[in-house]
């Protein structure tokens, strides 16, 4: 059944979707705790779920917080991690109980795709290619040459340039723009007022002057890449800058020209990323961090929150500070600094000591 | 009188207003010092003033160049702090000078809104409730069960998503994002390309790869809230991401899924704030600050520019740094710092002349 | 021949456009080592020059990788540094290789213009003066009392506000927001879903909130400035935000109000500069830097990255840190601590051993 089909079917049902808990059970593969009859019409937050709705215990931050709150919840029952304590409410526990959420939120709250198909108001040259099922929003622009595949989603107002792919079941939110020439694969979201392939900061000093160096690569998106409300990602200046399948950007994270980044990488809020810089599959850069340009970060490594990357780092490392050292050597620098006046001062009291014994 | 006329009204008078200095310092409740009848044609500052405008002079940083700047101005009048010292030009005394600055632009520069109510080229669904005064400007965008309140002005070009409601005189900027089903309280401002109700960053590893965990919750932002340009505010995982009224929040700023952000608040640009944080009310987070997840920042706490808040910050804290401690504490490792060099030489010192001592 | 027509005439050219090698030596004004009449079509990186295609030797980092890859690579020919070694293939030399890349990159990679002039489903207010050959976008809008000069390029869902007036030659990208009363230079580039003219934030306590300060200045950006992605400038409280002529910004940069930026900066991405802040000409601001209000940093300055400048900074400085210091003196620090753990170890044992000899 293509996805347009089954969109259109949730969207109908979904006020009025309900399911007993044994089927949760099942859809989710957890192990259930309590009567599987019980139907089940929502899910919900511990503190907001209503009768009749599930809610979901995390074994993150805050757990005994979350344990006192579940006494006092509504909910008819609750998705648990398998190793949570036992429970007043009936549970369907599960190893990653956020997989089970997953579900929930899934089933409970189906994709919302409106009917219109191509809506008036849009502007689709007539050179563009547009597949079954695509969805073009109020007021969106699909240039000449563009190629969108079926099933895909161009919201409101966002703009798809020319000769520019986008993939099957990729989703474009409003006012993002995909500009000239690049290619964004399936399954992909980009959020909001993102802009994917403005030009390279590239320019060369010429008679005291900056001239513009012309970036006439593109960007390519691998599939299944989610990119946030307002991220830029620059068009290389030849070649592309590409992203890695499954990777996952949070919102206004900038990204150079010419970089490449590798697959299921995650990169988190208002990171910075310095042209023709590598990063192998599996990075993490925690929020707020940089690289400079053309170093090279290895697979499966983490950038602590705050670091600046200024030299290849290793695959699989831990790493944080200005410039990034091993997260333990700047644990210990951090806790030293908060010792440092102090011990200053010892310097200047074991100075005048020794400087007495001298005389 | 609603607010629409008035509006219309004074863009219509906006190019010939004048008014008494007499009247002025009437309208900003301040004390006049000389000729009541001086009339008054705008308000413009030191330097830039043109006969028959009033001037502006703040207790603020340089004020002694301002002073000198004042002498040499060709203003008619100066609206002064009450302890200013004695001024050639008359000027309307007030305790905080910046309240009579605002009640002069004001006057001057009432705000100029277009006459043409629903622009032909905006697309406003059917299924839309839009109320009285509303302006909607060029090529936006109102989609169905959207509510726009009375003397709301929804710039070119800007989207108001499914199921929205946009309150009483509040203006969204050409290019702002308010997506489905948030909520924008009375008096607000939203400004150019903005996005409330992006998806939270939730993942949750599954099968080697990051699988997405649906944000089905909103954005709720209370009365009289402003926002900056490409600020990004993400929607709820469940729930409501929540921002308080009257806060005030600088350009391009995040604000992840589930924060809090009490009322009054005042968010510097370029802030970070990491998901499920709690800000509470009168909290100012300066300019390019951030918080890791799930923290709470008591009420009245200032958060110095570029600080980490890494754990709960107890209300009226000043905090600085990475991680964020105590201000003066800050200052103090700052200050011991730039000493460092020259201890970690006297150490070596020390260790030769208490080494050579111990043989 | 008026830059329209130029334009047009490329884009048709395009796609079979050939140089014999002695011409393109003569385009970039360098030395021509090599056969003359060998036809080039393209240009393309090391790695991904295709037969018949030039390639480009940079003197910049990874050179000796470079010349590595150079031996198989498929070039015809290569841009190098005058001072590169002997290559193999024909080479044009240049003291500044990077010139003669911009060159061969302009002759294939001219600009693509649409020939459409200004699109049907543009809005473009019969009140707005637009000058000859300019292109204006589909959907994208042009408000009352704007001026366009000739030549300019207003993409796809692009704002130009009441009476804002767009230089000759001047390129704003799609989604880019150009507010009311804003000026914007020739030859400059605004890209896609930049701000600018957004309201500086200002605002005085009053009765217990934050009263807005209306910002009725605006925003002038002069000649030949490149301003990137979801970059946001505001508009100065009164009087003018201004940018210098040359001086190009990267993405994601914010420039508060009444700031005034000198000719030829560079700022580079993700920059914050605070208000009433003066870059005097010539100054380098790296990623992520910052500034407090109301400081003036002098010509010719760099800003390492991530540096905050606090102070008036004199010309020709090169400052970093957190607040910023001369660098020399920043690295210093940084070198010292890394050793600042094992120092303060080293200080506890002087103290034990200096301690017991006092007793």
């Amino acid at each position: 059944m293509p996805a347009g089909i089954c969109f259109d079917f949730f969207m109908t049902e979904k006020r009025r979707k309900t399911i007993t808990l044994g089927s949760l059970a099942e859809l989710m593969a957890g192990s259930l705790i309590g009567d599987a009859a019980t139907e089940i019409s929502g899910v919900a937050s511990i503190t907001e779920a209503q009768p009749g709705e599930i809610t979901f215990l995390s074994g993150a931050k805050n757990f005994s917080q979350h344990l006192e709150n579940l006494k006092r919840s509504r909910a008819a029952a609750v998705i648990a991690p398998e190793e949570a304590p036992e429970l007043q409410l009936p549970s369907i526990r599960l190893k990653n109980a956020y997989f089970g959420l997953v579900k929930a939120l899934e089933f409970f709250h189906p994709e919302n795709r409106p009917e219109y198909g191509i809506h008036p108001t849009a502007f689709v040259s007539e050179n563009a290619a547009v597949g079954e099922n695509v969805v073009v929003g109020p007021n969106a622009v699909v240039e000449a040459g563009a190629k969108i595949a079926e099933g895909a989603w161009i919201d409101a107002q966002a703009y798809i340039g020319t000769e520019t792919s986008i993939g099957k079941n990729t989703r474009i939110f409003s006012g993002a723009r995909i500009l000239q020439g690049c290619q964004i694969g399936e399954g992909c979201i980009v959020h909001a007022n993102a802009v994917i392939g403005s030009d390279g900061f590239g320019f060369t000093p010429h008679q005291g002057q900056q001239l513009k160096v012309p970036q006439i690569g593109n960007v390519i998106v691998e599939d299944n890449v989610e990119i946030g409300a307002c991220v830029t990602i620059d068009r290389a200046t030849m070649g592309s800058t590409r992203i890695g399948a499954g990777t996952k950007i949070d919102n206004m994270v900038h990204i150079a020209h010419n970089v490449i980044v590798g697959k299921n990488c995650t990169i988190v809020a208002q990171v910075g990323i310095s042209g023709s810089t590598i990063l192998e599959d599996n990075v993490t850069m925690a929020g707020q961090t940089g690289t400079v340009g053309h170093v090279t970060i290895g697979k499966g490594t983490i950038v602590a929150a705050r670091g600046v990357v200024t030299n290849d780092v290793e695959p699989n490392s831990f790493v944080s500070g200005f410039p990034c050292k091993p997260h333990q050597e700047e644990r210990r620098i951090l806790a030293a600094l908060r010792k440092l006046p102090e011990t200053l001062k010892k310097v200047r009291e074991l100075d005048k000591l020794v400087s007495k014994k001298e005389e």
